[in-house]
C-alpha cells in the first residue's frame, strides 16, 4: 500500500486527490491547503482523509510515503525540497520550479536521494499525444518541417507569473516530448495588458538546427478557447485539435514536393502539391492523469524513472527563462545552448 | 459606358472579368495575358471579348479607359506605370508594387495625372470588415489591446515574393482599415523550408504606441485552411472566421477587469472576469469584389478617391518591407516612423 | 441533516452519490448495488458510505429519509412502490416507469403519502433548457411552429427496452416542459436491426392542436453523437446544440412572413423571408443534476412540488405507450387524450 | 459541335448556362426565359447568346439539338414533350415531371424517338456521392442498415409545390443510386403552417425488404443550413456532410456485434461495440454540374444511356406520389410495389 499525501487543493489538487483516491494499492492519508474553506470541501467529499492548513503537517507525516504538489509556482522549490529532504517521492505541477538553479538542485536532490520526483507535465501521458509521438517514431510524417501551437482562452490571469510560466510548459513539454533534439534559438514578443510586469499574451519562435521552427502562441485574453496545434511534415501533416470531443489527432496525407525546374522554365524550382485522404487514428481516452498516476506508482513501487523526470522538467524551466529573456528585450534573438 | 481592360488572367484575372463583365455601363473590351491556353478561355466564355497575348495591346487601346492589372508583383510597377502615362485608370492586385520606392512614384504619377489609382485590397470591401469596422467606431469593444490573425493554408507556393508578401498584405490591409493608427515597431521569424530566399512560413508582431499589440501567422504549408482573426478590447471581443458560411463575425460580450487590491490582499490586483452573451451581427454578404468594382466605377466616374487608393498601397508595401528586414534578421526589432 | 440512500451504482448512480456527497446539509449513508464490484468501487472511493448488495437495505434502514433510484426500468416500479411504503422521499430515473398503470399507481402513492417524489428528468434542469423556456416564455420566438430533435448515437443498447424508452423520454420532458399543451397524435417508424422486439432506430412525429408539430429523430446506431434540437417560431428560430462546450443556445432572428398575393399574381401567397441577428444567450453552467439534487432537498425540506413530479413523469410514460403502439403499427396515426 | 438552347434563367439557368457555355465542342446558342429582366442579365453577360421570352423559340430552333429546361415543375411535362416532338435531346431539372404518368409518357416518348433525356439529379454526380457508392460496393460498410438525412434550409417556399417535391427528390435519388433496391412501403408525416396544400416540413420513413430503414427530414423552415446524410453497415459507418469545404465524407470504422447470450447471463443477447480509426477519403472536387454536362454531351454524341436517365428519373416521381399519398392520411403507411 502506497501511502500519499497531497499539498494544495485549489484548482488542479481535487484531481490528483480524485485520481489517486480511485487507484488500487493506494492511500490518500491527508490533504493539505492554506484556506480552511478548501480543507472543509475535503471534509464533506473524502471524510476519511485527514486534512491540515499545514503544509509540513503532510511533509513531516512518516506515514506518508509519497507528496504530490498542486500548488503555485513559488513555491514549488521550497515544498519539493522539503519532500525530498523528508525522503518523500515527490510529483510537482510543472513547471518545476520558478528558476533553473532552483530545478537544477532539485533534480540533483533526488538523484542523491534515489527518489522519485516527477514533474507533472499532464500532456505527455494523453492518448492524444501518445499517439501523436507513435506517428512520428515510425516516419509517417516524414522530416518534421514545423510546429505550431495556439493555446489561448479568458483567464486565468495570475498575479506572479506571465502566460509564458502558465501556458507555453504545455507546448515545450510536447515538443520536447515528440522532437527531442534542442531549439538553437528563440524570439519571443507580447505585452502585459494591465500588470507591467506580467505578460498577458505572448509569441514564441523556436529555431532549430536541421530547419524545424517552432511556434507558439499563448494568450489569457482570448474570447474562445482554442488548443490546436499542427504539425508538418515532408510527407504527411498532422493537426490535433484538444477541444474536440474525439477525433482530436487528424493526419493528412499532404505534402509539398519541391523539384528544379528544368532549363526552359523562368523559375528556378517547382512545387507539387500532393493531396490525399485523412485520417483520424483511435485515441485511448482514458484520463491523462489516471494514466499519469499509475506511472507514478509504478515508478515508485518499481525504480522506473519517470517519462517526465526532473531532468525533463528542468529543460523546460531552462526553455522558460530564455523565452522571457527575449520577451523582455522586445523579440531579440536569444541563443541557447 | 466605362470601357475597361484586363491585364492576367490566372488566378484572380477570371474574378475581375467576371465581375466587371456584368456591371451595367461597364464593357470589358480586351483580356491580355501571356499564355494563349488562357486566353482561350476567355474566348470560349466570352466570344464578345477580345483577347491578346500582349499586356500592350491594352495599355495603348484607345478605346479603353480603365486597366485591371492582375499579374505576378513583380510586373505591377511597370504594368500600372505604363497605363498611368497612357492615362489609364488603373486597379492593380496588392500589393501595389514590389518595392516601397515603385509604390511611391506610381502614387505621385497616378495624382499628378488625376487617375484613380485603386488597389485590390478586396478584404477591405467585405460585409464582415466593414461590419468589424463599424463596431470598433461605435466604440463597442472599447480600446482595441489586440489583433491575432491565423492564415494558413498547403500553397499557392510562389516562386518570386515570400508568404509575407502573399498572404500578410490582407491582414495588414484590415489592420490599418481598422486601426488607423501606424505601428512603431516589428519583429518578424519564419523560415523557408525549400527554397532559400522565400520564406514559406512567417509570424509577424507589430507594437503599437497604445499599448495595442498585433500578431500575423502566416505559412503555406498548413494542411487546413484558417482563416480566423481575433480582436479583443478592454469592453468586447471579436472572433472573426473567414471559413464560416454565415455568422462570420461573432461579438463575445467578455472582459477583464483589473482592480488594485485592498491592504489585507497579497497581490498587488484582482482580476475579474466578465462573460455574457454572444452576438453574430446580420452581415452583407454581397460579393466583396462586386462592391469594390462598384466603388471603382464610382471612382473613375465620380472623382472619388477610392477607399483603398495608392496611399494606402504604399503603406502597406512600407510594412512589408520592414516586416522582411526584421525577418531577415531573425526577429531584430524594426523601428518604424 | 438529511439522510439519502442510493440503489444502482452503474452508469448513473456515481453521478448522483457524486453530487449528493458533496451537497452541504445531505449525508449519503448507503449505496447499493446487486453487483459486488461496483460496491467495491464505492468503497474505494468513498470509505465513510455503507454499502450493500441488497437493495432492501436502503429501503428498510430506518436512519435513510430518501432514496434515490438509478436502477433498469423494469425495477423502477418494486423498488419506488417499496420505498414510498417505506415512507422515503424517492428520486427516480426516468421514466418513471415500465406503464402507465405502475406510473400511475406511484403517482397515487406518493400524494397519498405526502411523499415527495421527483423523476430524475435531468434535462430539466439544464441552463440551456430553462433559458429556452425563458426564451419562448416572454414571446421571443411568437408563436411556436415547430420542434425537432436528433438524440443518436452509438450505443448503449438496452437489453430490455427500446431506444424509444432510453433516449425520446428527453425530448418529451423537455417538450412538456416548454410547450405544456398535450399532443393529439403520435405517428412512430423505427427497427430493430438486431433484437426483434428492441427496436434500436426510432422516428417519432407528434401532432398538436394549433398547427405544432414535434419530430424525434433517436438512434443508437449513429457513428457520432448528435444532440441537436431546433425550434421555430413565427418570429424567431432557435438552434440548440448540446454537444457545444458553449454557445449551446442560438437564437436567430429569422422567420417567414406570408402575405396574400395581389391580383395580378399567378401565385395565391407571397413568402418573404426576414433574416437578421444570431444572439447566443449566456447560460448558467451549473451541472444539471446539482441543480436538481438541491431542488429534490429543498422539496423534501420546505414541502414543495418538484417540477419533474410524478404527475410530470406520468405524462411521459403515458406518451411513451402511444408511441410504441404506434411503432409497432408501422406508423399508424395513434390519438391521444 | 452540339449545339444547345436553355429554357428558363432563374435559380439554376445561370448554372447551365455557365458550364455548358466553357464546354468544348459545345455552344449554347439560345436563352430562353419568361421574364425579360432575366434574359436582359443573359444579354449583359453573354453578349454572344441570342435570348428570348418564348420557350417555343428554343424548341423550335433547327440549329439546336438539345434543350436544357431549368423551369418550375409543372411545366416540365410540357416543355419536355414539345422538346422530344420536335427530336431534341433534353436535359430536364427533377423532378422529372409532376405525376408518374407524365414522366412514364415522357420516358416512352424519348424512347420511341431515340433521344437522351438526362433528369438533372445532380447530387449523383457529385465526388462526395459517387466515392460513397464506391464505398458501398467494394463492402467496405458490410450490410447496410440505415440512412438517415436531414436537408433543411430556410426557404425557398414554392408556390406550387410542397418541400416533398422541392427538397426529398435529393435523397430519393441518392438513395436510388447507392442502394439499388426498392422500398416496400413509405410513411410520412408533415405539416403546411402556411398554405393549407403546400407542406414546409415533412418526415420520410422508407421500409426496405432487408431490413434497411431510410429517413429523410425536410424542411424549409430551419434556422440553419443541414446537409447530412448518415449510412450504417453492419461494418462500418459513413457520415456525409454537404456542407464541409472539404472532408465531406467520413468513413467511421465502428460497429455494433450481437451474440447470443451464455446460459448463465439474464439476457438473451449480448452487443458489443466496436470503435477504430476514422478515415476521410479524398474526393474529386469538380462542380457536379460540369461532370453532368460532360456526361450528357457523351450520351448525345455517343448514344449511350444516362445514369440518371428517364426510367431513373420516373422511380423518384412515383414514390414522390406515394410518399405525398402518406403524408396526407397522416402517416398511414403506403405499400410499393
Amino acid at each position: 500500500m502506497l501511502n500519499v499525501g497531497v499539498i494544495g487543493y485549489g484548482y488542479w489538487g481535487p484531481n490528483l486527490v480524485r485520481n489517486f483516491n480511485s487507484l488500487k494499492g493506494v492511500r490518500v492519508l491527508k490533504v493539505a491547503d492554506l484556506k480552511p474553506d478548501r480543507t472543509e470541501k475535503v471534509k464533506v467529499q473524502y471524510p476519511h482523509i485527514a486534512t491540515t492548513n499545514n503544509p509540513d503537517d503532510v511533509i513531516n507525516d512518516p506515514m506518508i510515503d509519497a507528496v504530490l504538489i498542486a500548488t503555485p509556482i513559488n513555491t514549488h522549490y521550497e515544498l519539493t525540497r522539503k519532500a525530498l529532504l523528508n525522503n518523500k517521492h515527490v510529483l510537482v505541477e510543472k513547471p518545476l520550479a520558478g528558476s533553473s538553479d532552483e530545478a537544477e538542485e532539485l533534480v540533483n536532490l533526488a538523484e542523491s536521494k534515489n527518489l522519485v520526483m516527477l514533474v507533472d507535465h499532464t500532456f505527455i501521458y494523453t492518448g492524444a499525444v501518445r499517439k501523436v509521438k507513435e506517428i512520428i517514431n515510425t516516419g509517417t510524417l516524414g522530416e518534421v518541417l514545423y510546429f505550431d501551437s495556439i493555446r489561448v482562452n479568458l483567464g486565468l490571469f495570475q498575479p506572479d507569473m506571465s502566460v509564458i510560466w502558465d501556458l507555453a510548459p504545455h507546448d515545450l513539454s510536447i515538443l520536447e516530448y515528440l522532437i527531442g533534439s534542442d531549439p538553437e534559438g528563440v524570439v519571443a514578443t507580447g505585452t502585459s495588458h494591465f500588470n507591467p510586469d506580467v505578460e498577458n499574451i505572448a509569441y514564441i519562435t523556436l529555431y532549430y538546427a536541421d530547419g524545424l521552427i517552432a511556434h507558439i502562441n499563448v494568450s489569457w485574453l482570448s474570447p474562445v478557447k482554442i488548443r490546436l496545434i499542427m504539425i508538418g511534415g515532408t510527407k504527411k501533416m498532422i493537426v490535433y485539435d484538444d477541444t474536440e470531443p474525439s477525433e482530436k489527432v487528424k493526419v493528412y496525407d499532404k505534402s509539398v514536393e519541391i523539384q528544379p525546374a528544368n532549363n526552359e522554365s523562368v523559375y528556378k524550382y517547382l512545387v507539387e502539391y500532393r493531396t490525399g485522404d485523412m485520417w483520424a487514428p483511435k485515441l485511448e481516452n482514458k484520463e491523462a492523469l489516471r494514466t499519469e498516476a499509475e506511472h507514478f506508482v509504478d515508478c515508485v513501487v518499481n525504480g522506473i524513472k519517470p517519462i517526465t523526470d526532473g531532468h525533463f522538467g528542468l529543460k523546460i524551466v531552462r526553455l522558460l527563462e530564455k523565452i522571457e529573456e527575449s520577451l523582455k528585450r522586445k523579440g531579440n534573438l536569444v541563443f541557447l545552448g
